[in-house]
């Protein structure tokens, strides 16, 4: 058993997919002069396998892709074969006495750094097959025997070092059973999407086993407690088998208040939307029952891809999102990249603190053509549903009369093509930066709505970067300065009579709603997983006994006593078992 | 005339020496199969040229240094004689037909990376030694003659592509007239220093200049108007000879201010402290009229060695500004490394945000011998003299609660010592994370002192980092919410009858006295540099012009509509002709 952080909740039982990365640890291992012919021969040993197994994937994938396609393994085959490398290889071996997979990973790590010094996109895109080649060879040296593709025709848990976005767009929902991995955080972008494709996830896992987990080997993993069985006995299995069954239930008990509408006990309603990255996501949050759609990430549509994508493409989705959400109101925020999330093929400036630097609407400000872009895409779609925009990280007047007067243009421009919109479409800013909440009164005449996005807020309050492991412990939603900025821009939009919604990771958090009962906050995006539980807990609270809470809380000196507090308000949740 | 950005006033005349950066600049030259001889030649002439060099230096430093010191001098030469890295050399200019400093400088590259991704202490040395030999083998191929040692025999003005603070306590205040940096921030560390060293400095200078600025390029530059003249015309010589001697006569206005009280016309009394790096910085305090040291960064004691400082060493050095400043304040801030501070010999963890990171009190409080050996050596000082403590980056009661329990532990263990030490010391925390001023009424109690740090207050309540270029235009210390930001502290410091100081840029900017005579702060510790022309400005203001000014700044609702608001207040500094 294997403690870490439980990112995402529900049980998950199945085979270890390793996604390796370029990270190998084994020891430098050096080998006796006498050893080096068997070490040679190792080496051969090793190339050939990687080469079989090349051959093999090329005339697998072949009738799928097409010749084109399956070049890439031709490229790889020649790196196997070339002079340069191999001359390298065994002159590590031979000179220095080093065990094959030692001076193979020593010989790729220099050629994929000098292929990456290189400022040229082609080497730098050899310099990845260099290394995707290298990790094949270096599995086959350590006798890790699997394919480094994950298997297709059957279910699999994720292990890997860190995930990425774009690595999660690729799994298959349907054979993606769990996620483990040595890095990341709860907040992180991979954890979020986690929890909205409902996929048990568990983290933190870095220095904590004892011998890597290996391909195949058979994994429990616990999103809930945050642990993993590695090789678990049979008796875990069976109990973790009735566990699971049982959380099924009770994910049924959940799964039949869908329907059933979001209120208290004394009938305050609720509005519980999801939050979003793709169209792919709006299925699962009609079936939970999602009021709306609070929150969509359109970063996902740019990430992942070669190039930026055009209106026209930027519309259909929108489009969509608009007609299958009903009438329900869709709130689509625009482009908020910079920060942790990067696009391929649109060169962000190298920055010390990307959290404190070019992102969200400092970049659409900055690229008209690109926001313009976006605009008329959300415009169009407009007229297909109840759709509103969202700018984020705005932190000046300035800033939002320059989107605002943008947007008018646009609409301007349609007009004059006869193109239809919701001429009254709403428009709201993210309250993420605490300019905002310091002036939320200056920006509300301005807008129609504030939803307010706990995640980065806390994280410029507290000066703590939520990623960053170090600092994790003090990243604390529940800080008394965090729930003085809320209720001050709470203040601001009842005086300006706007709605106020939020939609960070503590709109999903139960312990949080006693909270948004005190300040009159009604209206939450959170994940499609969160919906239910939070219902829930919605269901068995009650406005009134929530009414006194803010003095008690106002009275807390730390992050600590005021969810001790909360605690005291938490309804028991039918997962608690 | 390249327009740069100014970030310390003052006008320096006087030859360019250029620092070389790793960023060598050329273009990636092909040769012709015929001309390999002749560039083999360069090469090797270089070779010789450098060798000869390099002797010469070692001769020169020998009688200073003694022979152990100058083994460096012999690694250097042993690389220029490298067979592997002269086969490289020469192999890449033969195969690839390029010319002898692309050769040399792909060389370098190669085998610096090399032993820089060894995790091996003495082979990072050998990289930076294979760096700096390299750098010197690259400045005899293209003709930049000049050493890489800052002359010692006469003045010089400093030009390079980035100076880091360790750099700058390399360099001789009486030699250096002047910096030119391509890069950088007008709120860095080094222009910080800058002008608490009164050196003119200009930067920003990236992209702005036709040629690179070549060692012995003479050069003007002008750190009030934020330009740079390269080899300038007789005439504009001429021009700025008087400009500079009217300059110094300002200066002397200015200076003949140090012993006038700091009041406004109305009498209305202001402490002016300085802010300090080093004990050095005291003298030109006092000569300036410094009330006190506000601020005395102690991580510049800890910066620019091999080990941590241990208690005598800091007892030294506090002492001495105790005793050296008379009666009069001086506030002591413990150790803040992190951000964009690091130590060489003091491993932090590499971070994605480190601004939001793992940085100042936070590391204090994990390394609690570090942090108790700073304390003792501050307590101790105390005795000798007026002294305070500053804690920086606290964010929550928690965090208040740990420092101070530490600090009695320190003096329990003082009084069982029976070493003498102030049993009264005043204690503070730096106002500088948004949630200090969020909680300020309940971290109050707990203090002697509040020292807003708005420097790093600004950053975190915009979300924009001060040193970052792409930003930098975002990052303005008179956003509105900054000034609400800085009145709710002075409201929380009030009712609890705190004193409240200003120690970020802020305090030494004119523009902004207003700000502090309308709030009622009338403690501020700025740059060494700054003093007594706020000085200058506060002797023409009134408290009473002041009073009214607030209603005016509330209703601003941009930082561009309160600059113009203050510039209505703005009294005409001697400085400006």
């Amino acid at each position: 058993m294997v403690e870490g952080i439980g990112a995402s909740s529900g049980i998950a039982m199945g085979n270890a997919f390793v996604i390796p990365t370029w990270e190998w640890d084994f020891p430098d291992k050096l080998i006796d002069v006498t050893d080096l012919a068997y070490e040679f021969e190792r080496l051969y040993d090793g190339i050939r396998s990687s080469k079989n197994e090349i051959e093999h994937i090329k005339q697998e994938f072949v009738t799928v892709l097409g010749e084109e396609q399956t070049s890439i393994f031709d490229a790889h085959l020649a790196i196997l074969e070339d002079p340069i490398f191999m001359s390298e290889v065994q002159g590590i071996m031979q000179r220095q006495y080093k065990a094959a997979e030692v001076a193979v990973k020593e010989a790729i790590d220099k050629f994929v750094n000098m292929f990456d010094l290189l400022d040229d996109q082609y080497m730098k895109e050899r310099a990845l097959d260099i290394k995707d080649v290298g990790n094949r060879l270096l599995k086959h040296l350590l006798g890790v025997l699997e394919d480094t593709l994950p298997p297709r025709d059957h279910p699999y848990i994720v292990v890997a070092k860190e995930l990425i976005p774009s690595q999660m767009v690729h799994l298959d929902p349907n054979q993606a059973l769990g996620l483990v991995t040595m890095l990341g955080g709860k907040t992180s972008h991979v954890a979020i999407m986690a929890r909205a494709m409902g996929v048990p996830y568990v983290l933190g896992l870095e220095g904590k086993l004892s011998t890597p987990i290996q391909n195949g080997d058979f994994l429990i993993i616990d999103g809930d407690e945050g642990v993993v069985y590695v090789n678990p006995s049979e008796e875990l299995i069976e109990r973790y088998t009735i566990r699971k069954s049982l959380w099924h239930k009770q994910h049924e008990q959940l799964q039949a208040l869908a329907e059933v509408p979001a209120q208290t006990k004394d009938g305050a309603a609720f509005q519980l939307a999801a939050n979003i990255s793709t169209v792919k996501d709006l299925e699962l949050a009609l079936r939970n029952g999602a009021s709306g759609v609070g929150l969509f990430r359109t970063e996902f549509l740019y990430m992942d891809r070669d190039s930026l994508p055009q209106e026209e493409e930027q519309f259909t989705v929108y489009r969509q999102a608009a007609e299958q959400m009903g009438g329900k109101p869709v709130v689509i925020r625009t482009l908020d990249i910079g920060g942790d999330k990067s696009l391929d093929y649109f060169e962000l400036p190298e920055e010390e603190n990307p959290s404190l630097g070019y992102r969200a609407i400092r970049i659409s400000l900055d690229h008209t053509d690109l926001f313009k872009t976006q605009l008329r895409a959300i415009l169009r779609a407009s007229h297909y549903g109840r759709i509103k925009i969202l700018y984020p990280m705005i932190s000046s007047i300035e800033e939002l009369d320059k989107a605002n007067t943008i947007l008018e243009s646009v609409k301007q421009e349609l007009r004059g093509e006869s193109i239809p919109f919701a001429h009254n479409i709403e428009v709201g800013i993210m309250i993420e930066v605490p300019a905002a909440v310091i002036i939320a009164e200056l920006l509300a005449p301005k807008v129609d709505f504030f939803s307010i996005g706990t995640n980065d807020l806390v994280q410029y309050i507290l000066a703590v970067d939520r990623m960053n492991e170090t600092v994790a412990h003090l990243y604390d939603p529940f800080h008394p300065a965090v729930l003085r900025m809320l209720k001050r821009t709470v203040e601001a939009a009842k005086t300006a009579n706007l709605q106020v919604s939020v939609c960070g990771e503590m709109a999903g958090d139960i312990r949080a709603l006693p909270i948004w009962l005190a300040l009159g906050i009604t209206d939450l995006s959170m994940s499609v997983q969160s919906i239910l539980r939070v219902k829930n807990s919605l269901l068995q609270s009650s406005l009134k006994e929530c009414s006194a809470i803010w003095r008690e809380l106002d009275q807390c000196s730390s992050g600590k006593a005021v969810v001790e507090v909360l605690n005291k308000y938490l309804h028991p949740d039918v997962l608690a078992t």
